[in-house]
């Protein structure tokens, strides 16, 4: 189908020499995104390794939010609807958050919108490229098994509602044992075969949520067109955390979540980008009012807006939209590459303190290759620590070290690199290396198992 | 088909006399309720009504919301996803509030979600309903060309999806001219006739968003299940306003708006309801993870949770889900009953004031029959105030008196029982006849044309 390119796998461990922790402080002093961490309320206590899975509060989120309770509901009351955005701009909010969030994803201004969570654009889009590529032949969803399950569940869920007009494929590719880079290579190759003509759309998460893989966007998107099919990029764990470009890689649908990198809260919005190729060729399913050309006509029959717009549904969550812009200005104007620089030095970093440390007791379950990389980095313990992952990450967390657990066998660890310093990479490793010779994660599985049963 | 039972039209006008503003204030000093009003930020120069589009803000919710930012996102960070309801119970919002909602609507505890907005929601039990009670020859989805237009996309969109297995039928009432009483004969035998071989589910508005007609939901539920039907109700103007008991109607499936008469905020999340009979039987097509059966288990194959879970799609924007909590408890234990009893008092008041003063000049547009009126009340400007509509309305907000324009020629007057005072209808009534005696709408359509072209 098209040339394979295997990644070099580097030796394994111990090429970086670990950092002191009075060399991280130093790396932290020298850090030119220091005076981002102080935009976010974070705990001393606390190492926050978890900004991939809810991103840190931004200490203007507060005063947002209170502001379009107070000044905006509780005095404008319904005429907020149509004030300008100095005053609430609440009918723009889609568009104008989607604006913001446009140049760290490689997108123009108005290509752009806020709306709804991922799972429900990732229905809208994936319909829409659905219409435009599947024939009679082609009627396949391919995706990963490994993508993140809630993306899997709305295509079987679009593919039960078609009822037998396409289908979703999985690519099964057993990742279990193996490190990072030979599962990339593994996965790059099974994409290259499932890429045939049945394929209609190809349904990636670029930076793959468990172990921080990351595709290479413009490289995927090129084969699966020269194969005749569209791609959707859901870049949840993308998104603020690696440059994107979506023009760049000749994309054609993509959408995201808002309470990761962006920083937006919990559950905050998500976002939705059509290349305008592709927008205004096909109504999506979900024609709510907003999406309608002339919203406020309320006649009888839908006409979708030109652009972008066509892809909103209904009323918006107000309160929670001004948090994810208070979200999004937190990080947009330190600059991908910056953010992009720092995100991969904190990531070696971690990774050299852990493997000085935990030889042959972790395993490194993400890449290796900074280049395919996302912002995080996971482990998988090995030998008489198998089983023990859960309890690992719990006994980790109650040290104020917070990641994820992620089934069956991860230890998460995400790298917000607005607000982690590279202290925080030296502590946690050693606080994992402490919780493990101390055994602590035996007495928290018994506390859990109480807890459960 | 059944029946017809028509509403007997009583004197159009004259037939209450006009209370005085003393024996309005005399009224709310009565006023059971009055002490709810005292929950709501309200200023002292607005007479607010348009609580059926946006519900005033609860004083208890800034300081929720913000505790949700400080102390639930800011400090617990991730870990309050997990954390007992009197921490945070983020990830059992969608019950919780679901719970706190049903006994509103007749629904038991454990029967309502929250979550998405009212379109998705519509879009969920609606595929439901289909896939239930649709077949080759029963088709059609069948609702009114007055129904909200949303709702009339949604099914639009649905029906496009599928392909031709369905098709939307919307009955054609023309209301023009005719009074509120008149059209809701003229719907009831139409809904009669259109409920034949062909229709496989009726979708309606309980309470019509222009006019306030209200539906007889026993009965239009019993008509369409005598047909062969199911009915899927829409409760936006319902909820909070006037009683509900959907069990008691038999109904089928309902869903609602949360940032009306439950005073969750704008865009607040809204509700949905699935009677048990119909429930387990199917998925729904936006098979989001927090539906799963087991959400954290990160299976790559959907399972259908058990019960209304199921309808859930993506993770709920959480500060919204935590304002919309405060709106519902805002008026929770006023009961339905007293809730209705003034709001049927506040709208007689104010259709008497108004008819006292505009005899010949407005024509009420909502059902003077009140049992067939829901809370709110519409006039349409007759004789040379026709065309006006729009500038009386925007002459009546410059007074401070706030209700709503309705394309094409309707006045709407929304009258929430927790916080509106009969002086405020009295006067509202008092200023819509002062912008009218001084034809103050003739300025303001100039200022509009300035701001527009």
């Amino acid at each position: 189908m098209f040339a394979h390119n295997p990644i070099p796998v580097r030796p394994p461990r111990g090429a970086n020499a670990p950092p002191s922790r009075e060399a991280c402080a130093a790396l932290d002093r020298a850090d030119v995104l220091a005076a981002w961490r102080e935009r976010f309320t974070l705990a001393d206590d606390i190492v926050y390794l978890d900004g991939n899975s809810l991103g840190a509060l931004p200490k203007a989120t507060a005063a947002r939010v209170a502001k379009a309770i107070q000044n905006e509901w509780g005095e404008g009351l319904i005429r907020s609807w149509n004030r300008s955005a100095e005053t609430s701009g609440w009918i723009d909010a889609p568009q104008r958050v989607g604006d913001a969030i446009a140049p760290l994803i490689g997108a123009a201004p108005g290509e752009v919108v806020v709306a709804d969570s991922t799972s429900v654009n990732l229905f809208k889009v994936l319909t829409v490229a659905l219409k435009i590529a599947a024939s009679e032949k082609r009627r396949r969803i391919v995706s990963e098994a490994e993508n993140f399950p809630t993306d899997l569940y709305i295509a079987e869920g679009l593919s039960a509602l078609l009822g037998g007009a396409t289908e979703l494929h999985l690519i099964e590719c057993d990742a279990n044992g193996a490190n990072g880079d030979e599962t990339l290579n593994k996965i790059d190759r099974a994409i290259g075969e499932a890429l045939d003509e049945t394929c209609a759309v190809l349904m990636l998460t670029h930076v793959n949520y468990r172990t921080g893989a990351m595709h290479d966007m413009a490289r995927v998107t090129q084969r699966a067109h020269d194969a005749g099919a569209l791609v959707v990029w859901d870049l949840a764990h993308s998104a603020g955390a690696v440059p994107v470009d979506l023009h760049a890689a000749g994309a054609d649908f993509a959408i995201g979540c808002g309470y990761k990198y962006l920083n937006g809260g919990p559950g905050a919005p998500a976002f939705l980008w059509a290349h305008a190729r592709h927008r205004d060729r096909f109504e999506q399913p979900l024609s709510g009012w907003m999406g309608h050309a002339d919203p406020f006509a309320f006649t009888s029959h839908y006409a979708p807006a030109k652009g972008i717009a066509r892809f909103l549904c209904g009323t918006p969550p107000i309160l929670s939209m001004a948090a994810l812009e208070c979200g999004v200005a937190s990080i947009a104007d330190a600059g991908m590459a910056a953010l992009r620089a720092k995100s991969i030095a904190l990531t070696e970093c971690f990774i050299a303190a852990v493997e000085a440390r935990m030889q042959g007791v972790l395993e490194l379950a993400s890449p290796r290759d900074t280049a395919r990389r996302g912002s995080q980095v996971c482990f998988r313990p090995a030998g008489e620590l198998a089983g023990h992952t859960y309890a690992l990450m719990q006994a980790l967390i109650a040290r104020g070290v917070i990641g994820d657990f992620r089934a069956p066998d991860i230890l998460r660890f995400g790298f917000a690199p607005a607000y982690v310093r590279f202290v925080d990479s030296f502590d946690a490793a050693q606080a994992l290396a402490d919780v493990i010779a101390k055994k602590e994660y035996l007495e928290v599985r018994f506390q859990v198992k109480a807890a459960v049963t």
